[in-house]
């Protein structure tokens, strides 16, 4: 096992990070922004390095200053957490080159599985359903317009090089298709230098329904089971559970199965998620994505398989091999998890960085668990991202999953910035919501536009 | 289900009754002394009423204030947790006849249990072993020594109508016996009204390891397997764990089906837990009494078995049946509970209440669970208990549990006050406690002695 870590990031991932590590005897390095000075993975951590000015780009995901942090401090390893350089495979292999184990897949895998076109062609070799499109890259209008007639309408145009929401556009119908297509390929080749376009169906209405999977580097992979991420505001995850109520064991099985097959094509190592889209009506999915690194969402997972998904990290990158067979992990009872953040839902969700002056993070009692990196009289910076918390619970059922939420999220208190804690008790006690009965179109068009009337 | 219970309670244990009921959808009432304005209990609960002052005879043990509480409120049930009244056989009944639901045993079987005579007769008729000694009440000091002989020394003399240490002694050689007797049983008369006394045998070493179990209104018993109670202070339990080293598989059979054979002999229902002395190297155990309520170390149970205790104990008061059959029953990982006293380790442990001017509780992660009533700003009053938090580890296994709770004692910081953080880091730190190899004598006989020579 390794004697001493980096933690490549902050908030309360650094901190959820940082408590693994110390669980399994490794002595943790925090960095920090200058902004970051006061930030509990900061204090919390064995040794704390600065890294830069408050900017990510000069700190966070300034390569050199993380890895030279981690070559004065003696750190075996990098844990990258989410976000910031944790999909970075460059980042991954300059780790590689100084001999500093990169917590997470191998470069050359981020790379292969970053490129969606290349990604696409893999999962088709791997008899991974992908969505319905094209089978490569798409150079001509003419070849779109072919595609599209197939698969039928509407689809998605978008770069193969994407990302950030550039070069993609939704074409509902035959006429928009081929000025749709030249304007998104120009956009593309503008923002990437690469013009390359791929076409996919649209999936609608459909849910997000993501699968852990964990691998280690003896070749061993197993799943531990779903997420349903279809509570999302503009592609942004607001509440998450597992297992998901639009799936029966036997589904279960079959997308366990298919991600499992996803992640062997590309020889995973590590933890990863193989996202899906379910339209529910026909039991079909469809490959969306993998993220090649540990999700926001990993503890409700971690609650109804009793599986420590951060600390199976660090084992399968020690060289140990994974802990559990796919026979012994078991889902049992329900979690649920909201992302508390420090933002305005009266001023469409505006960032509320500042001060807490007094905060009660709730506790106690059987399934409940905070993952936070805030403390009263802490102040929020205005750089980063807005979740300050995650509230998780686990419950013997669903019903007692979402009692359970609904007297945690009752105790919060966070004074002095605004946050989403009551949008998210509104939206737990939505009669939708506590039937289980919501696609990912339901938080932007069903929810949030009647949310304000019933005051 | 009840619609609305009262919780006659106060501190840590009020706030987890409290955080069960709202997840089963009940209103709280809570009751609070002149003290505890600003207690936690007080604040959460969604009715709180003063009962009077400060001193606990006064307000917490005043049977009519709890009792005029309840009518006042509307409340269909009573919880009343532990210590205070919740053993208390005539408040049980009082309940009863004003048609309020006592969540407990009936008044009945406390007396039954109560008494410790009665008591090691029904364990002796159910078949449950009780630590060698006389049949029933010992009148005179011939009778005491041909007892004591036929046991053999040393031997406990103990009032039947025992309680707070009074009417108790320990006798060593036949000698000292008739001298010891009359001054026992004249202490008992004084102090009870009434000189009956019994012996039992002294079991040492000894590993003191109780068993929880819970019953339904249907007759249905379930054992919730062990937890090991060894490392004591002055007979105060300052940290548990479940399992036992101390016990294997057959074991902890033999063991809990004597529990609820125990408790199966008074038609027991709600928790409860039948404490024994187990003589490790023997395999034989010894019933020393029955606790007829919900104990303080009851979250390491409920870690290893996924089952909430409160809320069972909630239910089957409410009329409902177990919700688990024992072979559903199974113990996964490790537990372990720290008590987190305002006490100071260098003054003989005196208790240390004040202004808690700042305060970090550990959390996030998987298997942390920190059950207390105390905030920032917070002030302890003298008058009560000074344990103000427990934190519960759950582990993989052992090791892990133990690095859990390092980590989690680590990162707990309580200022303005006195607490033993520091001296139970030390303990589990320390080389035996590790190993697991400890018995009752332990921490007063090797630790302790020891603790401050090492500095």
């Amino acid at each position: 096992m390794f004697k001493k870590m980096l933690i490549a990031n902050r908030g309360e991932i650094a901190v959820r990070i940082i408590r693994a590590a110390r669980e399994l005897g490794i002595t943790t390095v925090a960095v920090y922004s200058e902004a970051d000075r006061e930030a509990l993975h900061t204090n919390l951590a064995d040794e704390a390095i600065c890294i830069g000015p408050a900017k990510s780009t000069d700190s966070y995901l300034n390569m050199n200053s993380v890895l030279s942090a981690a070559i004065v401090s003696g750190a075996e390893a990098i844990h990258p957490g989410f976000g910031f350089l944790s999909e970075n495979a460059k980042f991954a292999t300059m780790c590689e080159e100084m001999n500093i184990k990169f917590i997470g897949p191998a470069g050359s895998i981020m790379e292969k599985m970053g490129d969606k076109i290349n990604a696409r062609a893999e999962m088709i070799k791997a008899d991974v359903p992908v969505i319905p499109g094209s089978s490569g890259e798409v150079v001509t209008a003419e070849e779109a317009l072919e595609i599209a007639d197939s698969v039928g309408y509407p689809v998605m145009l978008k770069a193969s090089a994407g990302g950030g929401g550039k070069g993609i556009r939704k074409v509902n119908k035959k006429e928009d298709l081929v000025p749709a297509f030249e304007a998104a390929s120009q956009e593309a080749l503008a923002a990437f230098g690469n013009g390359a376009m791929y076409i996919e169906k649209v999936i609608y209405p459909a849910r997000h329904i993501e699968v852990q999977i964990l691998g280690d580097s003896f070749g061993h992979i197993v799943h531990l089971g779903e997420r349903d991420c279809s509570l999302q505001r503009n592609n942004q995850k607001v509440l998450e559970e597992s297992p998901s109520v639009a799936i029966g064991p036997t589904l279960r099985q079959k997308m366990g199965e298919a991600a499992v097959r996803a992640a062997q094509a590309v020889a995973y190592e590590s933890a990863g998620t193989i996202e899906f889209l379910l339209d529910e009506k026909s039991g079909q999915f469809f490959f969306m994505e993998m993220n090649t690194r540990v999700q926001v969402e990993h503890p409700v997972t971690e609650f109804v398989t009793g599986i420590d998904i951060i600390k199976e990290q660090i084992k399968i990158a020690s060289g140990e091999a994974l802990s559990y067979k796919q026979e012994e992990i078991t889902i049992e009872g329900h979690a649920i998890e909201c992302r508390i953040n420090a933002e305005n839902p009266d001023f469409n969700f505006a960032p509320s960085p500042g001060k807490i002056t007094d905060l009660y993070l709730p506790g106690g009692g059987v399934g409940l668990r905070v993952d936070s990196a805030v403390y009263p009289g802490y102040t929020i910076p205005p750089y980063y991202d807005s979740m300050i918390a995650k509230v998780i619970v686990h419950g013997e059922n669903r019903f007692d999953a979402l009692m359970k939420m609904q007297r945690a999220l009752y105790e919060l208190e966070i004074e002095g910035v605004v946050t989403n804690t009551d949008f998210q008790l509104d939206l737990i006690s939505d009669s939708h919501v506590i039937a289980g009965d919501y696609d990912t179109s339901f938080l932007m068009e069903t929810f949030l536009p009647n949310y304000h009337k019933k005051d």
